[in-house]
């Protein structure tokens, strides 16, 4: 297998955006080709969760690269529910990696505000099984259940899960890309308005619009990609073998450390998919960054922080970066490749090896990237 | 650049079907897997071009990887409308190539005739440019204005594209798995209900429910893919080059070729995407397969016919075998498999080379994929 390398980043700021999707991947994808010095990419592999529900737009591989000015490079959509920018990394992994391109452009995106949020919420609400769905679950109803079951089994405490937002609302003053930018205290938080029993809105991610792009190149860059591993569970909750570990993470994280050859040990930053901040917990431990059980005492001891051991979602995270769905898991990678080539003023940790663990659906469809400064 | 082989093929007969999308799938997939003799396959590419709106489902890949038993099993889905199967089977065939898998489950498929035709055609019409779309274009008003042009400019005849249906619909006569089984006859083509000047209804593919598999494996087998490629072009009809042959096409073929390193002249079966007659005549010019204005009267003399020179779709096509969207760009792959090793009694043909070709959106994102018996 051919060496994958990124030779540029890009994004959009999240938040609420006046430009159309189209728009917004051309600003990401525009960003992303400058930096990789990349005119033209051999193919492109764009990443929506749902252009047809919340755009009303089909063909949506074509009209990117059409309004990209690519109308002649080949172009493929990608879609794994909220994991779909991270399937769109891994699917131009693979195309590079088989030697069927030299360069792959890719691009995915969001855009959400524009249409009321229960109508966002019935939406994504369709990634969860549909006799789940039957009896009214919704994913903050079924992540507020994976909560308090942690909670029961595992002394995860109340402010635990509310540090991890007190600390990406922190991380995310720095980051001028951020959906919110002001910092939150722990009694705001501990305090906000109650969405799913035990998770408030202060645990909860925004509804972002925005775009992440990659440039992924079979020629020597800065950073490389050297492991990428993708992770399943069933559909149904009810059906796992566990509630409060997820198997597709876990699954993810096994692949894609085989591929790198080491281990949790040699990653020094982390971008995680903290949809609702338990999840942050969650994710520490299943891609063994954490022991089990010791991701929340961590995280309130600092371990996580900016100027801590192993700096967690320096970006923000979902909590307060944004979670344009298909553009999360291009941006988290985003992040990294910046943290790894000292372009994250206001934010820079120092780090040579990175990880980005990104949740599609309730952890049906996960991936776990690596990337190293070369 | 490892070999792609496919180790086992299957689909469900096409036309109005009484089953969910899941369980269509689960039985293309089931004898596919069947036919390959792998139990588990390392990876899963779901086609499927608007579950959103066709059945109001998301997740599509974790909702049929749990549906088939693989929880565990990645899977992602890929689209790129109407050519959202050849686009899984090509996402398919980069991950074996590159080892990332050494055997990965493609399965496409869609359920349309649950919906008013009218609601299909408005959906399906949401890949045309947005602006070409305002003025009130349609697949098949975009198809007439192509096919008007050709017959002014090439001397195209009515009889010609009549005598595509009439031809097709003969061959479905011989498969099980066609939409239509009965014959038609070139008077009852060129005096059907017109729909699009000039194209009238038997001119134009039904709207079928169905879905097709196949299993690709990096081990050897009967079939191997010795060539695939992927073409763009401009999503606006009006920005081509070129209105009566697609680039998209054309790209698609010059990429399948240079791959398996010899030229149309070693093609003895083809299955093309004739979701319009003409369409067919256009696929058989671009692809190489017939010199330029020479498909028309070929057909009219029986060249393309089952016992003729380069049988042509001996499936029934997109026309008679019907198109169940993401099933077909598979589908047609899957006849050529059984057409190699002769398993297409009742239209069996002799041919150790095939070409599959399928358009995406009105020939935006086009695909031809080269198999060859081992």
């Amino acid at each position: 297998m051919a060496s994958v390398w990124i030779s540029g980043a890009g994004m959009t700021p999240f938040g609420r955006r006046p430009q159309s999707l189209p728009d917004l991947m051309a600003d990401a994808a525009g960003a992303a080709l400058t930096a990789s010095g990349i005119e033209v990419p051999d193919a492109i592999v764009v990443a929506t969760m749902n252009p047809e529900e919340f755009l009303g737009e089909g063909n949506f591989a074509s009209r990117i690269a059409t309004h990209l000015g690519f109308a002649y490079v080949p172009a493929i959509r990608v879609e794994t529910a909220t994991s779909s920018g991270a399937a769109a990394i891994y699917t131009g992994f693979t195309a590079v990696a088989s030697g069927a391109a030299r360069s792959v452009l890719v691009v995915g995106g969001e855009r959400m505000t524009h249409l009321p949020t229960p109508r966002v919420s019935e939406i994504i609400g369709r990634s969860i099984d549909p006799y789940e769905r039957s009896y009214g679950a919704t994913m903050p109803a079924l992540a507020g259940l994976i909560t308090r079951a942690l909670m029961a089994r595992s002394g995860l405490s109340a402010r635990e899960i509310a540090q991890v937002a007190v600390k990406n609302h922190a991380n995310a003053v720095g980051n001028p890309y951020a959906h919110f930018r002001a910092p939150v205290a722990l009694g705001a938080v501990m305090t906000s308005r109650l969405v799913a029993d035990p998770l408030r809105l202060f645990h909860c991610c925004p509804i972002s619009d925005g775009a992440a792009a990659l440039v992924l190149t079979a020629s020597r860059a800065a950073v490389r990609i050297v492991g990428i591993g993708q992770g399943a569970d069933a559909l149904a909750v009810r059906h796992r073998q566990e509630l409060t570990s997820f198997r597709a993470t876990q699954a993810a994280a096994k692949a894609a450390f085989a591929m790198a050859g080491f281990s949790a040990d040699r990653v020094e930053v982390a971008e995680v998919h903290d949809a609702f901040t338990p999840f942050e917990l969650i994710a520490l431990e299943d891609t063994g960054l954490f022991p089990p059980g010791a991701a929340g005492r961590a995280t309130l001891d600092g371990e996580t922080a900016l100027g801590g051991r192993l700096p967690v979602n320096p970006s923000g995270g979902l909590k307060a970066r944004g979670h344009p769905l298909a553009a999360t898991g291009i941006a988290q990678v985003v992040e990294l490749v910046w943290q790894l080539t000292g372009q994250a003023a206001g934010r820079q940790v120092s780090a040579r090896v990175g990880l980005a663990q990104s949740i599609g659906g309730l952890a049906t469809n996960n991936f776990v990237t690596l990337v190293e400064a070369s």
